[in-house]
């Protein structure tokens, strides 16, 4: 199974919020440069009221959500699918990056670390430093990468979707050999129609738009039970 | 359903370490005494390690670690069942206090940001101050917590119990009118043997520790299953 965030809330601070006060009070706290901070509302917030105000493409209720990311990959790679390596984690950002996410990654319990890594991954494009690398980062959108990966089949869970229980979809998903599932990385908002274009099904699991974390999870557990993973983990210590 | 997260790893700096200089450096990066703070191995590593070499009843491998509280919470109050107030979350600490978390309470989503709340309701037992708080901390043991709840069942996640799948456990849980469900709230080990001995059933899920959120994730959302939530969801929008 292929999970991906997609359209994830992560982005370095943008040029025309650099010089912005709150901004340049917390880069010198962190000691580093604000063009080389990752945007976050929970540090930035005054800074980023300024770019709402602007016109820019992308909604600012998309922007600058990094801890979903984190919570989404804290949902992925401790669960069992992954421990198996039956799961692909990646990570594509509203600013057109790809993050591949090796499967035997520790990502730090620590939020602050965690964006200290993802700012040093921006920086130096794969961490840690050397021959094997644990998480790379580069140029892609979200259509190149799917034309990359050749899904066999492309689900999207968004609530503008099909009514569909994910117990329903989970057959599904689990008939065919190579899936890939997009759930969105950001707060508020929708997936760009572009891709929602490039899925063969769209669902929408509740009435209402899940955290993206609970969502993952969910996914995950459910091609476990397809595959019958629990009980072969447990017949076979 | 309850889902009671029990033993976590939240308590205050202890006083053998309030003099310790990274515990003395980052209560004055954040302005506060260091016997009000909350342990966190991220931040207090080296000092914990001082604490290793002594005598201490409780092994200091189930200590420091807020931030599975904290992820625990994520998973379970954003939940569709906590959405239908179906559920109730509750936080024991391993320095026994109980913690009851109002079912509409938006944990915060960044990580500083909720060990200050955490701060602020051990200084002050109920936050935000007034009539109405969403998070009460008093003391009390589990036990004591159980004899109050009086629930009709007590299931315990552990390694060390009967090895059953999620999905065979779930009938058993969702036969009876008011279960209450015990997940770890620590990184390594195990329960005390007096929190076993309150449990009617011992289940092991899976070959290895998961982490308290991600079995929590996967309890619920079983749960949820049972009592066909998710299609009842879907229909009534």
């Amino acid at each position: 199974l292929t999970l991906v965030l997609a359209e994830s809330s992560i982005e370095r601070i943008p040029p025309e919020l650099t010089g912005h006060p709150s901004v340049v009070a917390h880069a010198r706290r962190k000691q580093k440069e604000p063009c080389s901070i990752i945007l976050d509302r929970s540090y930035h917030h005054s800074a980023m009221i300024q770019l709402e105000c602007s016109k820019t493409s992308k909604t600012m209720s998309k922007r600058g959500r990094p801890d979903i990311t984190f919570h989404f990959l804290l949902a992925g790679l401790g669960s069992p699918l992954n421990r198996e390596g039956l799961l692909t984690v990646l990570v594509h950002t509203i600013d057109d990056h790809v993050i591949e996410i090796d499967a035997s990654t520790r990502i730090p319990k620590n939020y602050d670390r965690f964006i200290g890594l993802l700012e040093q991954l921006y920086d130096q494009r794969s961490v840690p430093p050397g021959d094997h690398p644990l998480m790379r980062i580069r140029r892609s959108t979200i259509s190149g990468l799917l034309e990359e990966l050749k899904p066999s089949m492309t689900i999207v869970f968004s609530t503008l979707g099909k009514p569909s229980t994910l117990e329903d979809t989970s057959p599904l998903i689990a008939s065919t050999d190579n899936p890939l599932v997009l759930i969105g990385g950001f707060a508020h908002s929708h997936f760009e129609e572009s891709t929602i274009k490039l899925a063969d099904y769209v669902f929408s699991i509740d009435r209402d738009a899940l955290d993206a974390w609970i969502v993952a999870g969910r996914v995950i557990y459910e091609y476990e039970r397809s595959i019958r993973l629990p009980e072969r983990r447990l017949r076979s210590p």
